[in-house]
């Protein structure tokens, strides 16, 4: 073990009772996942998933590092891309995670971003009804939100992460290291959820963004106090409401406006990421909150200003081609499955970090909002 | 509501916190279906999962009471047998429930064997990462055993129920009218399941079936009486456990054996059903804890002559055509999930109703037990 580098390490530990796990966030992690996971878990198997992307950079340190502490490792390279979250490739995995007779003290291993963390999340849940889980997220998207919270799944021709389970990870390795190969699109579309977590309640978070983000984007400490942070703000939502019956529902702030610009260019990164809908959908949010006259439009004028200024997208006319009329995004909406009893469940808020759920929005003034804001 | 249906009704109670449900054993619940289900959920929409033999028998019944009740409803119909259990099917049934826009407070009701409610379970589990389950067991094996504890899942190739969740019920049905139809063969397999919980740990409870086993196949109060025994009996070891990290596993008695005949013989129900796998199981089980110096063989010999007298197979021989010899039997064994760091875990007994969960057994002397057994 590196004592220079676990001595930079933050941790964040996730109080869910017998169910409690530690995030831990900083360099070096991969090259000592062996002996961190070797001291938490019983098993000496492990079953590691990941994609074409992620896994010839990282899959040979890892499985050096489980060898060393005496955890024989098989892997599964899947294809990258949103893609991946299907049926198909869940059959594949939990096959390949059987036919590794993966015990249930043994674990899978997530390497890779969320959609690699969704899916072995989601097979490490059903396998023999639920083996180990550890997830080692490579993007600062899923370093920051997917890799903590036990939220899995796979999409469905009916909408995104409409087929899951909640399965908490038994460990998350967030490894500062890997996020110096991000392109820097990607790292911003995960700085889209790290400014969330300011919005939904901690305007003080908010403000250190906005005097710091140079830092938290060239590295070092300001990086990962950041990612601590923002791990320890998803954990006190996660742990105040695991399933998501009341207030876990503020994590989707940005989000449902998100989804639909999501579904609307049909997934295709090349148009739009994920983190890249969440700024758009986080100042539609904000400016439907002012014209509901719940907050004030100078909120939403500072929080486009942020995420412009890290080089955010933050208006549907910034996304390349054409998006279908709002009465299509409108249906995308009422699709998604934040919808209870047929009532519009939306994030809104009273300024900046005075964030709610709000549970009986009317659809037609989130259609006329949308006509108003991408006009044909 | 048919007041003197109601009242001839048995109810037991899982008591699980807040995922506590009831159990509602007695004739006419079919026909009461809908009004139990809206006295208890919120949702008003139910997508009904069944196969090709039972729905032609209850379907209708079933979607009147639903309707009878202001409770929409939509139904899948599969086909039988214990190949449905295939992620295939699963795809199919998601995707059905996902269309009837079936909500977290809507529910997936399944009306059929254990087939059918192992899949619709895990259907209902993985739906929005968990949408609300009511079980309608038709058979006397799913009454007793299947419907109760919240195990789901499908089957893989590598063998039965690997893939799965535990999700609990919010209601089940055991209607004892639905029992009537059943051939002399299927009761006698679901029998063998009730007999277990005697040979469990209920002495009293196995003597009084030796004594009123008739009774219990002609119908009537007796019948519904051995029903509730059962479910109570299963209640109390899911609510000790669970998830089966230790005493749940009692309920395995004889399933090891009787798995692996099951798959000796390919799952193919005209040789072998699960109830007569269980039944030779648990006599296997009683020889081989007598052979250990556990018990003594006369237990064995009762456990023997009492599922002999209703009818049930309880030796290998009485398998129809050629089974594998006995080392094949034992890798169907080793294969089987109840496997800890490679040692053989398998539910012993002192003597009629003091069993006990053995993590320790020689696979050698399981091996040399199945060659006296079945020589080839």
């Amino acid at each position: 073990m590196n004592a220079i580098a676990a001595s930079t390490n933050r941790k964040v530990n996730v109080p869910l009772g017998d169910r409690a796990y530690d995030i831990l966030i900083g360099p070096g992690l991969i090259a000592r996942a062996g002996a961190e996971i070797a001291a938490r878990l019983k098993g000496r198997k492990a079953a590691i998933i990941t994609d074409e992307n992620v896994g010839p950079l990282y899959l040979n340190a890892l499985v050096e590092s489980l060898t060393a502490s005496g955890i024989a490792s098989s892997a599964l390279v899947l294809p990258a891309g949103e893609k991946t979250k299907s049926f198909e490739h869940l059959m594949t995995a939990c096959d390949k995670v059987l036919e590794a007779r993966i015990e249930r003290n043994d674990c899978v291993i997530a390497l890779g971003g969320g959609v690699i963390g969704d899916l072995s999340g989601f097979v490490a849940g059903i396998v023999r009804r639920g083996v180990r889980f550890v997830q080692i997220p490579t993007s600062l998207l899923s370093q920051v939100d997917s890799s903590v919270g036990g939220k899995t799944g796979i999409n469905s021709r009916h909408g995104k992460n409409l087929i899951g389970v909640f399965h908490q990870a038994d460990l998350v390795l967030a490894d500062t290291d890997v996020l110096n190969t991000l392109s820097e699109r990607e790292f911003r579309a995960g700085y889209a959820e790290v400014a969330k977590y300011g919005l939904i309640d901690k305007p003080d978070f908010f403000a250190w963004l906005e005097a710091n983000w140079q830092s938290v984007f060239s590295g070092g400490a300001a990086r990962i106090e950041a990612i601590a942070a923002s791990c320890q703000a998803k954990s006190d939502v996660v742990v105040a409401d695991e399933h998501e019956n009341s207030q876990r529902a503020l994590l989707n702030l940005g989000h449902t406006f998100g989804h639909a610009l999501e579904a609307a260019t049909a997934y295709d990164s090349s148009r739009l990421v994920h983190g890249e809908g969440v700024a758009i959908g986080m100042v539609l949010a904000h400016e439907f909150s002012a014209r509901m006259n719940l907050a004030s439009p100078d909120d939403a004028k500072r929080v486009e200003r942020h995420l412009r200024e890290v080089g955010l997208p933050t208006r549907m006319s910034e996304i390349p081609g054409i998006l279908p009329p709002a009465e299509v995004l409108m249906d995308a909406i009422a699709q998604d499955k934040k919808v209870k009893g047929g009532q519009l469940t939306f994030i809104l808020t009273r300024g900046i970090g005075q964030s709610f759920v709000a549970n009986d929005v009317p659809a037609s003034e989130v259609l006329s909002f949308l006509k108003e804001k991408h006009p044909q």
